[in-house]
């Protein structure tokens, strides 16, 4: 059940051999002043060795104390309880060692948020009038900040606006990333508001080792995807930041004012920044920030500041905006709302989210049908039975199944859903069988989407980002 | 020549870089508490690395002072006794113990940069044709970086481009202020070369306690009597931050380039910002350094990032183009030259410089004639004696006289003031009559530059603070 990769089949006794051996590398490397990349990823295998010995025996490695023979690990012990502790969720890496994906009741309680529940979901349909979206129906989006407030205003006709984004690494786009998207453009169509992408060019020249021109051309490549899940380009303004943050004064403005308000030490403590970090990345989360306050938008809202921004996104993005929402009535500025979102599986399991980086672990934008096929049944970790016979018999695992992950992010009809889960779980249906169910959803979707986005055209795109009135009157 | 253990090869740079880690680290047990022990022993590593430091450099280890660029160290070194290196020069603070200022010989020392010598003044005068400026004849501009490489590519009729600036942290200007304007103003002359001139109203933002609209507002006035030192409108282009960053996509990719290219922890060594500073103030010193290359101004060089800038100030802005000249060559731009200015001296005396925040430090822009003649009959420090009968009998000490110092700057006749000296010095001249003569200097001067700034209109600001083409071909 915990993770995978080469070193799987070692003893105890063997871990705690490889543990020494590395901490000593580790020394002998930072004796020598070896390459600093070098250290790193010695470091990385020390505490990913370290990991793996605290599953394996259950508690922490300890220099000089190898384990006790006849070592027996409970097998569903306080040590995978601890585990849970040590979800990492950032912006720039979600990883845990549960099989059925981040404990998302903790982070709500880490994080300081609170929870979509059903009270919530009620409310939406009653105040939009629409059937709610399987996102919301399915806890996808699960967490939430002020979306009451956001309800009570528009009850009383006072609109908000919607503000999400992307980080442009690569051309390449994976199924993973539309889920904000498909998430926005129907809250966008049920309350008929504005709505404004960032994409962080900048930060991807910050963090990554590309030039600014790669970057910038990723984000209009980006644009395009994003485009083609259906935006109107009437209500919908999608910037690079390399082109707005050199176009709009009043952009810049918010961006310095969130700047003087927020000290190292707290983005030190926010988003683990070290003295070794460039002043880049040091003072981009204040650019992340600034599309949450409406007046960085004149072209929109003209000088309004008051217009409440309501932020759906990956719950790995809260620490921008907690930040955000620390400094804003500190500046004369509502607090943006936010719909937090869980992350799209890997296809070798929720351990990780699916990322771009790892071809194998995404199901990307440009995939053929075959692709998409051979990726699902090559790949998607499975919760069924290692025989047909044991599988009839026993039934499979839906709740760390990936196929059945990407079934609840896509799969529309409840019914249908809750049928396939029952199947599956019964043994009714193999995982074959759920495979190709998965496959069938997923190949037209995508499909659909590439016939879009072969709609877009250049002229569209630059429409899209040109910074221009809205059909609203703020 | 240096050290001996260890670490032995650290360049003067990497010890600076230790020690001042060592100091944090010092602070961070005393705050804490930590054992003394401990303690004890962070401090015996701190008196060691301040040895090492003292013996490779030549020179006492200084906080926010890392060692200049291509150090030599004298042999023997006695340059390093020094009580001038109590003379803090920073951007936000100059002062000096000494009544005839800075120790300007050490400074150079100190910052790595080169004298402007006879050499150099004679070189200027044949190359540019003219008889160099007075703050030239006088040394009141003393130091320089890669002056003679500007040269050297101007006789080849490779152009070149000025850039100067200032923080506009009032509306009221002092004549201390106008020292860059003047010579640059002559630079432009004789060369006939473009000019950029940025208003730093983002970083008085981020310094002072004041909001973004009034230091945006005294960033125009200022401009005003900029502009009022007979700048010619085709050949310069004025901005403000707040303005050009949101207006300019090539100049906000030079900011991020730059700070891709800057650590926390250099920032930290050059001006001596710490963990609680705002993450507006750490990342600003590339915004002044993005002037430096000509890319950041399309209107005027196009795409060309060739163009060498070269960048008259005062000696206390040479912290932010250090840095700029160690990214430069990482981010494929020339370095920028520079030309160093002394610093214009407060009526009270050359150990501080003339500031707009104390008014009776200040000879202001706006001062009437009378305001003029009281400020510097009453507060302008005297080399003179205490009665006549002594000033005659022992002369005066002209190298301590404020009144003799701002002839310097402002008299132009070379005759004339070695004449005042020679008078002053044998007790010819009394202390009253050499403030008569400097009244009647400046009288004049400030009453030309108000009617000047009269004539100013809004519609020529906003001229000069536009971006568009130069009349220059690039």
């Amino acid at each position: 059940m915990t993770d995978c990769d080469g070193a799987g089949a070692q003893t105890p006794l063997q871990l705690y051999e490889s543990l020494t051996a590395q901490g000593d590398q580790v020394r002998v490397l930072k004796t020598a002043k070896a390459d600093k990349g070098e250290i790193e990823s010695a470091v990385q295998l020390l505490l990913k060795l370290k990991l793996e010995y605290k599953q394996a025996t259950g508690q922490d490695y300890k220099a000089g104390c190898p384990p006790p023979e006849n070592l027996t690990v409970p097998d569903n012990a306080p040590a995978a309880e601890g585990a849970t502790n040590e979800d990492e969720v950032n912006p720039w890496s979600v990883t845990t060692n549960n099989a059925k994906g981040v404990d998302y009741d903790k982070l709500i309680l880490r994080f300081g948020s609170s929870k979509i529940d059903k009270e919530l979901v009620d409310r939406i349909e009653k105040v939009s009038g629409q059937k709610p979206h399987r996102f919301l129906r399915r806890g996808i989006f699960f967490s939430h900040r002020d979306m009451h407030q956001v309800l009570d205003s528009y009850e009383k006709h006072k609109s908000f606006y919607l503000y999400t984004g992307r980080g442009p690494s690569s051309e390449a786009m994976h199924m993973g990333h539309l889920i904000p998207f498909i998430f926005t453009k129907w809250l966008q169509d049920v309350f008929d508001i504005p709505l404004v992408v960032q994409l962080t060019d900048d930060e991807k020249y910050l963090w990554k080792d590309l030039s600014v021109d790669e970057c910038h051309r990723f984000a209009v490549e980006n644009a395009k995807d994003i485009i083609a899940c259906g935006f109107d380009v009437n209500k919908t303004f999608i910037f690079s930041d390399l082109d707005y943050m050199g176009s709009s004064p009043q952009f810049y403005r918010n961006v310095v004012k969130i700047q003087k308000h927020v000290t190292f030490n707290q983005v030190k403590g926010i988003f683990g920044f070290t003295d070794s970090d460039c002043i880049g990345k040091i003072s981009f989360p204040a650019i992340q920030a600034a599309p949450s306050f409406s007046n960085s938008f004149p072209h929109i809202f003209g000088d309004r500041k008051d217009i409440q921004c309501l932020i759906p996104c990956a719950i790995d993005q809260d620490p921008y905006f907690r930040m955000t929402r620390d400094v804003a009535p500190r500046i004369g500025y509502p607090k943006p709302a936010l719909l937090h979102s869980t992350f799209f599986p890997a296809l070798q399991g929720a351990q990780t989210k699916m990322s771009a980086s790892d071809a194998n672990s995404s199901i990307f934008l440009t995939d053929t049908p075959k692709q998409i096929k051979n990726k699902i049944n090559k790949h998607a970790f499975s919760g069924g039975q290692d025989t047909v016979e044991e599988h009839r018999q026993l039934g499979g695992n839906a709740e760390v199944d990936v196929s059945f992950m990407y079934l609840t992010f896509f799969l529309e009809d409840d019914e249908q859903l809750e049928k396939i889960r029952q199947d599956y779980t019964s043994g009714a249906l193999l995982t074959g069988e759920l495979k190709k169910l998965l496959v069938e959803t997923l190949q037209p979707m995508i499909a659909t989407h590439q016939e879009r986005r072969k709609q877009v055209t250049e002229e569209l795109v630059k429409q899209f980002m040109t910074p221009r009135p809205l059909h609203f009157n703020f």
